[in-house]
């Protein structure tokens, strides 16, 4: 081990440093499929943020990268790290710091994870409301990629439930940004400036997450489309009835297939139906009240109908639950089935329409073949590209990310754009906003050691 | 004039540009009780963000200062200008440009009041749900202090409802921030930097607001309490008991008679209640449904008896939207009674009765008068100080200040710090936290042109 490897052991401990053929492969990689694995010098797994500071400290005097990672099941490869650099793993600070009761709020180290929040809120009667898919996912992670879900169409993404950070600066300060209010006047939002940075601004090391109370009941709706233009043309509508949708899903037929076939689920749909349905939506409400969940049940049934559905099914809580899982798991379903990436361009929703027809003429003219669901409700479109040759995948992601920015869009709604998806970032991005954000960097970072290569060349 | 101000009105027209005895006496104050009115050099008011980027590039050139103004609405003084400095007043670019019924957006010019966004998503059956009490003030003023009002304890503030802006900064580049989602993960959130800087950072010309499904039917209930710690207390358990209330205020017994006297309010209360209430919860409720909302108030009326309310009043409709309209005004009933500053420090929620004790030992050791109402279900207290001393007065203030730091809470909740609470900023805050603001500042605004002497001295 070098000096500066037996300088990280004074700080974390020697049981706490691995370096060289230590380093388990899983350092090397998040679940990107357009980010290259690399092993790092150095892993640290510090158990709090005094070794957390020190480590940054070392890192920025010497001028070594630092990188970190919470469960490492981003899709942006912003936790791959450097062949020269730390990777600072969070696993060992995974402590639910607090349940406050009171104020609504949990108290999380970065390390802890989805599962783990969601079983103590549900002690509590209190719910984290925004569901990125993976589970196993840390609170640290969606922090840096301001990670989003399903339920953001009615409760907004992690940016809107993060209410202040415990954060350590590249030079060694520990800074706590926002705190158990929802508000605040007071100086630039740190807190909101930290989250979607995907570690190249300050590592976070606790986070005060908003809580609400736990909605009792919930249902299910599934309805088929013959078309998928009707689909994302019925979006609005069901966001404008008042309904206040929890999930608002669209998923085409081909992925249906693939997820439902990968889950051995039954929907209990007639083939006849299954067969002609080209597209779903799928509808979640939530009621603490359940004469009022079946009345709204039942509005929404009659809405769908009059926007083109060609039947609307109210799942089963066992069905509706799986779909769910299936659909969380899409990415997973797609990796399987030998996607070469999976992209996830937001757009205005009511975009939709004419993005879907772009990314068919896309496609089709680069003999690629696209399939995909999507947060309709939100406008953010999850896209598998089943494309081996390098150079026409990259013309074709291209294409498509060019395609969402001139309807309105931005290149990542949730996954972020980390190593994965620089080149389309700074090719397309207006460079204005690139110099501005460089400068940001490197008012946060003067050394430059967080994460270099994200973001940024 | 100066060749300096020939050169503004090349840019914005000669009959766009005022200087020396031509510039109103309004432009030299917001409403601000702690902030000295400055008349500015020059007023200029542009009519679209190229004058803007102009006006900045020239500005920053000659290191002139430039301050932004809405309607010099705002409560800390970040719209009084420099005495050498421009006063950019956004009066001329107050266009609703889109309500896009579709994407439920709407996008503003800067200038554009309250006022009018309400009528103008009201025609759509829309609404932009914050409601900062003073329906003249300007979107772009919203923005720069993020505004906040009754109903963020629902909604959420202005931070919340701003998808995107077209910002200019002090290099005369115009930005395009975000769009017509509510998700992105495509490098800095700059939109969520800008919002709440007071005009230190950027000049926003245009905003992408979040409109929700307008709510049909509204409630309101008033329940007074034997005292003010009950009140505070019944706060957590109306939150946490998932009727969602839109609204949830606190008002004390003196404030409460000020603002009904100022606004010959009759609330039908009967004397010997009205005589020995503290303080009063206000807590309105919303829901499509007729039959829910009775429901939901009779559940609320029940709540707030088992929480220690001496009764539960529902207001007539009148009555209410009057006491409402009174409790927005209840910073301009005080300082009609005298008030010598009026701060609105914000909380934990569950912190305010401990708060609101140091509240009054600190009134009572330095001989001051303080009153007060609140948007309680988030945690911010409005509090009117009345002491003639400027010295004793800022002891007051600080320890309040101080008091709520101490608590977790902030400064400001939505009035912003401006000129007015900067010595109480710089002097409490963590100097890490100061610094990484400044490098901020300094990434936007090299020149420093950028509201000089505001945040920061």
């Amino acid at each position: 081990m070098t000096d500066f490897g037996a300088r990280l052991a004074e700080i974390v401990g020697a049981g706490h440093v691995r370096a060289g053929a230590d380093v388990s492969a899983d350092y090397a990689h998040d679940e990107s499929l357009g980010a290259e694995p690399v092993l790092p010098a150095f892993v640290v797994t510090p158990s709090s943020a005094a070794e957390v500071a020190e480590v940054l400290k070392a890192a920025s005097a010497a001028g070594v990268p630092v990188t970190a990672r919470g469960s490492g099941s981003g899709l942006s490869g912003a936790a791959v790290p450097r062949a020269d650099g730390i990777l600072v793993s969070f696993e060992r600070m995974n402590r639910v710091l607090e349940i406050d009761t009171e104020n609504h709020v949990a108290v999380v180290q970065s390390g802890v994870t989805l599962q783990e929040l969601e079983e103590r809120t549900a002690e509590a009667g209190l719910v984290y409301p925004v569901y990125p898919g993976e589970l196993s996912a840390s609170l640290g992670g969606n922090v840096a990629t301001n990670a989003g879900g399903m339920r953001a169409v009615k409760y907004g993404v992690t940016r809107h439930h993060v209410l202040g950070l415990e954060a350590v600066l590249a030079t060694g300060e520990v800074l706590r940004t926002g705190g158990k209010f929802v508000k605040a006047s007071t100086g630039y939002d740190l807190t909101q400036l930290i989250i979607g940075s995907e570690g190249t601004l300050a590592l976070v090391t606790e986070a005060i997450l908003k809580l609400q109370p736990r909605t009792a009941h919930q249902a299910t709706i599934l309805a088929p489309f013959a078309d998928l233009d009707s689909v994302v043309r019925a979006v609005p509508k069901v966001v404008g009835s008042g309904l206040g949708p929890l999930i608002l899903e669209y998923i085409d037929a081909m992925t249906m297939g693939a997820i439902t076939y990968t889950a051995d689920l039954q929907l209990g749909i007639p083939d006849q139906v299954r067969d002609t349905a080209q597209a779903y939506l799928v509808v979640m409400l939530e009621n603490r009240d359940t004469d009022r969940l079946d009345a709204d049940v039942e509005a929404a049934g009659e809405l769908l109908a009059s926007l083109g559905a060609v039947d609307a099914y109210v799942l089963p809580g066992g069905s509706a639950r799986k779909l769910i899982e299936a659909r969380e798991k899409a990415f997973y379903t797609a990796k399987g089935a030998g996607a070469d990436d999976v992209i996830d361009t937001v757009l205005p929703r009511a975009a939709l329409p004419a993005f879907m027809a772009r990314v068919t003429a896309i496609a089709q003219a680069n003999e690629t073949f696209v399939v995909g669901c999507g947060h309709a409700g939100d406008g953010n479109v999850h896209l598998a590209v089943f494309q081996k040759d390098p150079e026409k995948r990259a013309t074709v992601l291209h294409g498509l990310f060019e395609a969402g920015m001139a309807l309105g869009g931005a290149i990542s709604g949730e996954h972020g754009i980390g190593h994965a998806k620089k080149k389309y970032f700074l090719d397309l991005e207006d460079p204005a906003k690139i110099e501005l954000m460089r400068r940001i960097k490197s008012a946060f970072d003067p050394a430059g050691v967080l994460n270099p290569g994200v973001l940024f060349d």
